[in-house]
């Protein structure tokens, strides 16, 4: 799978930034966020920053890798079902007896799996080659010098790097940083994200609606998008879409968040120039037309003392989710200091033809099955229940103004 | 990509369980849990128990899908760069302006994106088509009877199913539910699992080591995990392996608990029957040996009044760990009553030789890449470092004792 960039820099009006050179301006203003000591506990899901090395040869001690009677080999030799080697058991090693065991020649030492192997003793008899009991056991099969002994070292030896910072923590790497003596571990912070919905016409989901209003969802869905990409993010929705209201929203937020998201008012047209010029004196706002649909209009910049990045997203919901994944979800990945947070590309046949805009690449809506991705009845920019059955975007190139179906064509896995 | 099952049911030898009899055993006596409401900003990652229907008709108005003027189409008829219709502009319609407006013939509104289309207008005319400000504006091309109109319903009509019972909540869908009016809704709770690492060997990672003791890496790796499987999980490490160490430490989970896995001690030999015992007075528990490698000696059963799950897994962290993802993944898809846990099942290129214990089936450590599966070094048991570096899980059937470089594999990749 490579990654989700679509066919390259194709042909765009003179006066639109093209998808790519706008992902390289985000990326060129995010700097990975200092790294943190975590919990282990809390640590599955985030960027190893540090390399974690083995604090001990694993195992630490030559033990047993089942339940038997520690031997000399030598003196089971000729051992059989006919004629079994008899040695007098003169002790029991449980797992965690940390005592100092000394093996004496012709006796054996009844041993647990992962109890340390006593000195002297070069072999363990499994129980099931014995008659299992008494002072004295008897051994049906000989056993050969290291037979189910786990010598010290034999997993990774003291200092050995076992994981490698950049790595995101899946369950295994926790064991692994635990069996290396760690409960804390270095790591890239989920960076903290506040979403804001800006529209007066907005309202929370459920309460009674007057006529020209709507509930929204932009701040909900895209703080979950933003927890699906590793972060995490809390959301304020409806702020009003004035200086008044933007302003002091921001402000609030700038000292709690390491990057902040918008969506709606602020990224339109001439109407919002007053917000535009308030945000630019907070810091260093660009506000650029993408050659991008949905998505055109697309804002950028960091602000504060701290200058934390802001984007500002369209309003429309498919419009945002898509800005999301295109934009900000490279600038997360930043911040966590990996690029593992790529969307899947695929290539896939397109099962029904597609129209696009002249100079702008569409990324459609569409449900991948097997190597074919259909389009979504309702591409509108608006039409939200569309995107709620899209696991796929189609990608239609900049110089396109439609595709037939039966065409070979660049697809995103959505997340 | 198909279910990671395996093979089907290969040869084992009879007095032990295959992996899907083992498998089956385990559904057979685990049940959903009851679906509980959410908040919609915790709903992301679980698993929908309702389905989601539209409260209002989406858009619920006829509204502008840009800022320009609300019109007449026919009042624009004839309109060119030359020769443009003049319309008196008689109000502005800002996004979340409720009041009623009423268009009259010859005059237009302006309107923003998102705002209700004003009663007797059937076109927008984009401000890009006009002069842009002013009293009265001139119009340089016609509109076409709705251009730039969302109609109420054109998304989804009031009633309409949006979200099915059974879908994992991705971000795309939160804004669904969202947009249908939905702060709440009714999921399947994230499984509350409780780890227990036993062992008298056990130790916390970082705490000095005696000769014979060993960090706990069990309750770490197991409750992420579990995490990964959509579950909230909590750990205690190193219980004492016998019946007043284990039985209170499940006892006091009981109450909190949707399912408890222990590691360690109580899953192995006859060493341990006293606890076995004390355990399946707690419940329905059985013992069995299983046809896998690693991970051969399993426990589950159901214990207290309210027949929580649990599982007792081998202690080897290797062995814990494909257990878990063999036996208990499936039992937390249960109990969130979707089978989308499924690990992906892929079929790849041998690249070197592998062994396997006859009559079980082995899941061995791997790399896959680009169609190929390198068996790692460090196949033993207590080998983590080994599985620290693994993405996938390459099967060797029950009927094989080794299988050469070259040949095509199952393999199961790991999450």
């Amino acid at each position: 799978m490579t990654e989700a960039a679509g066919p390259g820099t194709g042909t765009v009006a003179g006066s639109l930034t093209t998808v790519e050179q706008y992902q390289s301006a985000i990326l060129r203003a995010i700097a990975p966020l200092p790294p943190v000591a975590a919990e282990l506990a809390d640590a599955e899901g985030c960027v190893l920053a540090e390399d974690v090395t083995a604090a001990v040869s694993l195992p630490s001690f030559d033990n047993s890798s089942m339940d038997g009677y520690a031997v000399r080999a030598a003196d089971t030799g000729h051992s059989s079902e006919r004629s079994p080697a008899t040695l007098p058991v003169t002790a029991e090693i449980a797992a965690g007896d940390t005592a100092d065991y000394r093996l004496a020649p012709g006796t054996a030492m009844r041993i647990m799996t992962g109890a340390r192997l006593p000195a002297g003793a070069d072999a363990v008899v499994p129980v099931e080659w014995t008659n299992g009991a008494g002072d004295r056991v008897e051994i049906y099969r000989p056993a050969e010098h290291g037979n189910a002994v786990r010598y010290a070292g034999g997993d990774a030896i003291e200092g050995e790097t076992l994981l490698e910072r950049g790595v995101r923590l899946r369950p295994m790497h926790i064991a692994v940083a635990a069996s290396a003596g760690r409960t804390t571990v270095k790591v890239q912070p989920r960076p903290r994200v506040a979403v804001l919905s800006t529209g007066d016409e907005l309202t929370e989901p459920g309460t009674p609606l007057l006529p020209g209003q709507i509930w929204d969802s932009n701040s909900y869905m895209i703080a979950a998008a933003a927890r699906e990409a590793g972060a995490v993010a809390c959301r304020r929705s409806g702020v009003p879409d004035d200086p008044a209201g933007v302003l002091p929203a921001l402000e609030e937020q700038l000292t709690h968040a390491d990057l902040l998201i918008t969506t709606g008012g602020v990224s339109m047209g001439g109407e919002h120039d007053v917000v535009k010029a308030a945000l630019q004196e907070l810091g260093t706002m660009a506000f650029r037309k993408v050659a991008v649909q949905p998505g055109m209009p697309q804002g950028f910049g960091t602000i504060g003392a701290d200058r934390v990045p802001i984007f500002t997203l369209p309003g429309n919901p498919v419009s945002a989710y898509v800005s999301f994944q295109l934009f900000v979800r490279p600038a997360l990945a930043a911040l966590q200091d990996t690029d593992d947070l790529r969307l899947p590309a695929v290539r896939a046949t397109l099962a029904a033809a597609v129209r696009s805009p002249q100079g702008r690449r569409s990324y459609l809506r569409g449900v991948l099955s097997g190597g074919q991705v259909s389009p979504l009845t309702g591409q509108g920019s608006h039409q939200i229940a569309a995107l709620g059955r899209a696991n796929a975007l189609i990608i239609v190139p900049e110089q396109e103004t439609g595709l037939p179906a039966g065409v070979t064509v660049d697809v995103v896995v959505l997340p």
